[in-house]
């Protein structure tokens, strides 16, 4: 692999063009569009129209004129399209958190006879401590359980009410069979939640087709929503007349504008709706989605595998003393690559500051977001060749580069 | 009161400079501020940077140079300034529903040998809604109950776990007397939470000299943070590591970026943060919150009064037709006066269409807020005014008028 075979890669790269709507710094190779997504050209004169005319000339009056009240439902719905969910199933609201409360308390009542809220270990937390909260509080008896990855199946016993899991791993970038374990999961009596959180916008998702239950996101990775965009909630048509929803806010209500003293859900996605939305936030995120509408997944997807498998290939030809940590094999492999490296911090630390943005995650996975809408081949080709330098000159072993900040 | 006195109220008003703070459109008299409060003139730049340099510059790494991280402690802190809360017991988050629920889950199992979760009828109805969302869902038996307003003292029963009252009305503008009826519901051994929604920037609020135990509200009303901006919740000192949070996100953890399968809550505040929280929304309600840091509230309150007294003196003056459905007394009555007619639909719309905004709430009330630091005494007059000549002209009876719209 030449670098003129790269730049031939990106030229036939069917969604080159498609760059051009994302705003991407001067010098810099962003592979961490799987953390946060980059800004998409459009959102800025959509959030001064959002603010200057809807906020600051027609003010209250745009819950109706400029169809605020609809911002959940319509932005919803459009998500939808990229998860495989028909019309009427999708909501963007609140935080995937949050939503995560609702469906597992959502699931927990459709499956009353059972105890068991199964998820993995190892994945990100927030799934599963949303599960202690829910368990903590809940009237009926519920038991949180992690099992390893490997176990999930086994362990789909009749006492399991509720599978969750993040398809995407966050860290490994391994995905999840969704057909088959939720057919699996379904076999044993559970109900299952997706987490889609690193799937929607990175891999064709067919929620409908594979029957899944209940399933969240965020909008602010693959999304390109913007930071701490609103999150998603998917409930399958069959379910939302069923559940009593327990975050039961005036959104939610079936006539939030009557002010009744009772509550009484609205029908089908709107019972999972809660406060007054964002609409800063959503604004942004619509934005995002929209790009979203006129790109074939499956070919986002080829792109996505070839850009992970140049990725693993150049730096095994380049680079020594790296562990791959991600599958090899692209077809259980998302839009990420994971590698690990007992000095992690410090060399991700270098290729930041060389304009190489991927993140680190303790104690030792360098990680690497592969968003196809604007990443190049060149990017990953470039990418490897500076971290190849980085080890080659030794660099990264700068004390400057050891200094842990406390997040990001 | 003439003319004259109006203009030189408006010129000894020692807040008339802050309405040059905010984007005020052409033409428009807006007395809605207490349901969307107007766009500050600061907020669109800042909002840019946040788009074209944060966001789209720094991306990911925003998240510590920026501060992102810190956004919901550092504006809670603003917001504490406001009503009476020392640092470290207010964090901006998620929306007034949200954090209804974080109280009353809280507030709950730190009362747990009680049941009775009280409130008053005809409130905003999501407080009562998140009520009984709880309890549908609660591990201990909670029965939420309503009673008239008149009722509530003398319900301050040893069964009450929690009492939450909304402290300001959102139809009548009616106040509720924190100091004392806190003191009354701690006395019967119950837990208070206030919704400050129509407090927090309208009055002066003490929640920790009145020894308030819990507080929620809003960010897009007299904050001025924009369309659905965060809401934020307090938590007295004393209790916040005595609770156990039922939404125990991520973002709560002690330590979220170690990605432990287990939930251990944060210090603090912290743990009364979910998921993660949305910056361009907390962006717009950091410059809203700002602008009251240089205010004193005794001073926006005597403004707020001397509005609301002028209202309705001119109303009662120029207008016939109308019953007051707020407090005559302006010690009683927020920063709002709502007066009641049959046709008050048709009248709202016909006020509108001449550029003066309030709002309709059903059956018959028409509802205008004076947020002092941008509504005149001008205003007051002008509004009255146009309100005169529609009811002299009979205009309002236009059929156009009786058209009802779907929301707001």
């Amino acid at each position: 692999m030449t670098l003129e075979d790269i730049k031939a890669l990106d030229a036939a790269d069917p969604l080159r063009e498609k760059r051009d709507l994302f705003s991407i710094p001067e010098g810099v190779i962003y592979l961490d569009g799987n953390s946060l997504g980059a800004l998409p050209k459009a959102t800025p004169d959509a959030m001064n129209d959002m603010i200057h005319r809807q906020w600051g000339q027609d003010l209250i009056r745009s819950w109706n004129t400029n169809d605020w009240i609809n911002a959940p439902r319509r932005i919803g719905d459009k998500i939808g399209r990229l998860i495989g969910a028909t019309e009427g199933q999708v909501v963007a609201a609140d935080s995937t958190s949050v939503n995560l409360f609702k469906a597992l308390s959502a699931a927990s009542q459709l499956n009353s006879g059972r105890s068991v809220l199964l998820s993995e270990t190892g994945s990100f937390p927030t799934d599963p401590y949303m599960m202690e909260g829910l368990a903590t509080a809940s009237r009926v008896r519920l038991i949180p359980e992690l099992v390893d990855p490997s176990r999930i199946t086994d362990r789909l016993a009749p006492d399991i009410a509720v599978l969750l899991l993040t398809q995407i791993h966050y860290k490994s970038g391994e995905v999840w069979d969704m057909s088959e374990i939720t057919r699996r999961a379904h076999e044993a009596g559970a109900l299952v939640i997706w987490d889609l959180s690193h799937s929607a916008g990175a891999i064709p998702v067919e929620l409908d087709e594979c029957k899944v239950d209940f399933a969240v996101g965020c909008g602010y990775k693959y999304l390109n929503g913007g930071p701490g965009a609103p999150a998603y909630i998917y409930v399958a048509e069959r379910h939302q007349s069923k559940v009593r929803p327990v975050l039961s806010g005036w959104m939610g209500h079936a006539a939030p504008f009557d002010f009744d003293d009772r509550y009484t859900p609205g029908k089908g996605m709107d019972r999972f709706l809660c406060g007054t939305p964002g609409i800063l936030g959503m604004c942004a995120l619509e934005i995002g989605v929209d790009i979203f509408q006129t790109v074939d997944m499956r070919v986002l997807r080829k792109k996505s595998r070839q850009l992970g498998d140049l990725f693993i290939d150049l730096v095994e030809k380049k680079c020594t003393g790296f562990e791959l940590a991600s599958p090899r094999e692209a077809d259980i492999r998302g839009s990420q690559v994971a590698i690990r490296h007992p000095d992690g911090y410090a060399i991700m630390q270098a290729l930041i500051e060389r304009g190489v943005i991927g993140d680190f995650r303790a104690p030792d996975l360098l990680r690497f977001g592969f968003t196809p809408l604007y990443t190049r081949y060149i990017d990953v080709w470039q990418a490897v060749s500076t971290l190849a330098d980085i080890m080659n000159s030794n660099d990264w072993r700068d004390e400057k580069y050891s200094v842990q900040a406390e997040v990001t």
